[in-house]
């Protein structure tokens, strides 16, 4: 079986680029898989991204992100719900593959990790008939642990997938490397998300030594400790042959340099080291 | 059922005292119970040490540490035996708890965690009867996530647990909030610790928002999102009453501070939030 096709999470030229640039530059490097968050896509506004996704046939292998569903009163929650209905709207005109969930974490001061659990829980549930009405999957991205506090409390795939049991069809997983790597239960959580049909989306980047920062030093395949061969054995294995698209958030490195560089890089090494 | 004694993990009071100020430092506030490092221990020397604590009645809630089993070849793998076996000579020497456990990530420029796991495993059945026969407990401190590729690759209190099941009599666990405050399967698994009789440490502190440094930048009891009170009722629950000891590695604030400012808040947070 050979290697899925590459796909470009356009956070990982964000230093050089808007939506328009990276996709130019995507097309120059014959890449034609790529990934926005949301902001890019206003930034240039949703029919002209449509319209440029659709002239060139990209595809879009998940918008970034709704989620975020937490908050510290009803009202907060209910914005929550209406902002992830307006991703989904987006993810629709992009035709993307997944609107991908960033779920959130603790609500205002709170020291709740289960309530906050159980809101995201709540809050998917919220937009799950509106995401099947669309025909949109949501994929939830578990991040890693150390984001359970402000970004995240959903920090396994174990945990992932017992949201997508409860709440049934149309709710799946973003698998990303970085996020997962560690976790002594991969291997058996990977083959489960895939007899569940849950697999959306791969994910790829490496976790540096040392790594400096929390959010923003994430390193390019190859110049970290993660065996990528390895996770995408299990993710194939498991059933799940899409594209592996590159996001790295690398405010001192990567972001820094031209993105034609950046994505030569990516190419290089998604043949020799993914 | 009263809330347990208070200990002060000498890493906390680093930045200003070595191990007989900090003695002297808890003395002055009745806190009569410690867990010092071995580079404390080795500045002072052994005997020293041992006398300090002797004459003093001291507590030892634990020596930090042994660990740090995985090596790039065999050579390397028993030098790091015959130092854990040093460690549990002083840990005697000190009337120690237990000998915590940091037990090492992946050695050279390995990505093979399994492998990593596996010496894990191996180097602690290696000096587990030397252990043994000193009457020594040996305490695993499952960390964070994010140090599973530099510091330790137990990252989960369920997969210490495995450990501790495969190895037998004598090896427990050191639970420190700040490792596993995030986990899903937290309650569980530390109702399933104490069925073991396997809870040999608690350590205390607080996970900051946000979090500067993945390693120096702990917070004070209080100044973070852990619910701590949750935590030490788990705790009770499965039957641990020993000290919880304050381990705060915070290079920009309280590393800054004097030491008798750290212990006055470590004490007066200690009755107020945790």
């Amino acid at each position: 079986m050979s290697k899925g096709q590459l796909s470009i999470n356009l956070a990982t030229t964000r230093g050089s680029w808007g939506f328009a640039e990276a996709v130019d530059g995507c097309l120059r490097h014959d890449i034609t898989a790529i990934a926005p968050w949301r902001d890019q896509v206003e930034a240039i506004g949703l029919k002209e991204a449509a319209r440029i996704v659709e002239t060139n046939k990209l595809r879009v292998t998940g918008l970034c992100r709704g989620g975020m569903f937490p908050a510290a009163d009803e009202a907060g929650r209910q914005t929550n719900i209406d902002d992830n209905k307006r991703a989904i709207d987006e993810a629709v005109a992009l035709n993307a593959d997944c609107l991908v969930l960033v779920v959130g974490g603790l609500p205002g001061s709170s020291k709740d990790i289960v309530d906050a659990r159980k809101q995201v829980t709540d809050g998917i549930a919220a937009i799950l008939p509106y995401a099947r009405e669309n025909n949109m999957k949501l994929a939830i991205e578990p991040l890693h642990p150390m984001y359970a506090a402000d970004r995240v409390c959903v920090n396994t795939l174990s945990h992932a997938l017992d949201i997508c049991v409860e709440l049934g069809q149309g709710v799946g997983v973003a698998i990303d490397v970085y996020h997962v790597w560690w976790d002594p239960q991969l291997a058996e959580q990977i083959a489960r998300a895939g007899q569940m049909g849950a697999i959306y989306a791969h994910h790829i980047c490496d976790w540096l030594v040392p790594t400096k920062d929390l959010l923003l030093d994430r390193g390019m395949m190859g110049d970290g400790v993660i065996d990528l061969p390895g996770i995408r054995a299990m993710i194939e294995a498991a059933g799940f042959h899409g594209p592996q698209e590159v996001e790295i958030f690398s405010q001192d490195n990567w972001w820094k340099k031209p993105g034609d560089e950046v994505l030569q890089t990516c190419m290089t090494r998604f043949k020799t080291v993914c």
